[in-house]
């Protein structure tokens, strides 16, 4: 049932990632997944230093059995980052799946291959997943448009990208960016997707380790309630659009610098919102795909729903 | 084989429509599409007046005689237009399927339906979908993101909005923007679509009257080829990211009026392009499904290989 390349080469049941997001992909959550039958995926830069991960990669081998695996995100940050070390914990701790996303993975590649961790690498376009093959990644996440977060500057949507990755790369593809059921999961296989990545419909699952005000905010959010902000900086950010997104949109529509918008990035990522309740005082990312979610089930009944739903819309296309 | 509710409701043999296009969507295009079995529609608007219409009908009538539309587009032109003398024609000569486009249809629609017209609704947001529906409209083609032409200020995607107007709508949702081959058409019936729309697609094909050379600027645009323009007069367009259309972005980006831009519009549709085959002199409506298009198939071949590549692909997911 559903049981596409992905599955059998990360041996995983279904092939339903879940994304690495910031402050809200730990145990928790990523634990749930795996045991559901998907693959859970816990964000390295979620805890402050290599030490702190290790204490969570136990936590999770404690949690599951199932395979999991480490997003660590290459992105220019405002403080310096020893990504060597977070590598080598992974490393060190067996961690057979690596999720890498933003810059360039080259110099991580050949220590994580060297150590047979399968990479998943996370890019926008096709030119950067041509380039992640050539450097030896395993699996492409192809985000579209859609997606929460970091969309970047070229506004392609997953309908395109899917089936442009699929057609421009030898390894497989992940469909990621806009999918939160049976309907988007059965869409992505027809793109030619090995699976499919889900982030925002994660988020609003009961294991989802943030305050229950902002799981019920995405539930509440339609499809025209994300908003694309940063995008005079050319760092594109895909999210809820709360008060303070709207303020930094109107800033940007009006010439404000980066030194006029850094005070009001303080909060980037959520963090202060996912514990406080408080929906409006930092920018949550967000994926499009909000619109499509209206509860808060728990994982496995999510995954579940899915693959169930999944199996009738494929009945019903195979008797049209 | 894909005998959808609208290949009943509409006689047709595969639920594939060809989009209206202005200048483009005449009897050589549309009586292909639909001597092909699926659903070709001639727009009104191409015709500078009602008996200019009638006789392109009389022409269609003796080109097919299958079923085919007509596709009316409400917009404000800079000419008056006597949308009452195109729907009489369009009734005189009974035809029997209308899209309609652009403003709210509602003044012509019980005229229509007294004369058992089946009419599709084209628009961009499920609260115009389900107007459309409310004031007795048979089908929405709700026309994604993606689209060529007018997708509206809600940047909301096809892999979003067709599950939306699928369950916010008891009549069929017909796929539009984005689609341009079999796996897109297997996408949009697995999102819940009874059909797809294409526009793009059949621009590029032998039949489509319009210069060689723009099919092939089409079939070389890639998926970052096009570009929004307009979207400071709320009026925003995907056209192909030609000279002229870079030019309109730019003066936009730094606060152009419309009364600065107008003259640069004069153009608009590409109607001169269509015929003198130069690429960048006037605007040329594209939808980002050109980064999918890599021929210039007949309609024939076209309808062909998506039904006999959906065959497979339905098979293929049938069999994970």
């Amino acid at each position: 049932m559903f049981n596409t390349t992905i599955c059998k080469e990360l041996d995983i049941e279904y092939p339903i990632i879940q994304g690495g997001m910031m402050w809200v992909s730990k145990t928790e959550l990523s634990s749930a997944v795996s045991n559901a039958g998907g693959l859970g995926i816990i964000t390295a830069l979620s805890f402050g230093s290599s030490d702190e991960l290790r204490s969570e990669i136990k936590k999770m081998k404690m949690a599951t059995n199932k395979p999991f695996g480490v997003n660590i995100t290459l992105l220019p940050t405002l403080r310096p980052i020893n990504y060597d070390a977070y590598i080598d914990v992974i490393l060190d701790e067996e961690v057979k799946i690596v999720e890498t996303a933003g810059n360039n993975p080259e110099k991580y590649i050949v220590k994580l291959k060297d150590n047979n961790v399968k990479i998943i690498h996370k890019c926008t376009s096709i030119r950067h997943a041509k380039k992640a093959e050539n450097i030896g990644c395993d699996f492409i996440s192809i985000d579209g448009y859609e997606c929460a977060g970091h969309p970047g500057e070229d506004d392609v949507t997953s309908l395109l990208l899917v089936p442009l990755a699929v057609e421009s790369l030898k390894i497989p593809v992940i469909a990621s960016g806009g999918f939160a059921d049976a309907r988007g999961f059965v869409a992505a296989l027809a793109l030619g997707a090995t699976g499919v990545n889900m982030g925002t419909r994660f988020f609003a699952t009961k294991e989802a380790p943030v305050h229950d005000n902002i799981k019920k905010a995405i539930v509440n959010a339609s499809e025209r309630d994300t908003i694309l902000i940063l995008r005079t900086l050319k760092n594109t950010m895909r999210v809820l659009k709360n008060d303070l997104a709207k303020t930094v949109y109107e800033m940007e529509s009006k010439g404000a610098k980066l030194e006029e918008l850094a005070p009001l990035l303080s909060g980037l990522r959520g963090k202060e919102s996912f514990i406080s309740g408080n929906t409006n005082n930092s920018l949550i990312a967000c994926g499009m795909a909000a619109g499509l979610i209206k509860d808060i089930p728990s994982v496995s009944e999510l995954i579940e729903k899915i693959i169930s739903e999944a199996k009738s819309i494929v009945n019903q296309l195979h008797s049209l």
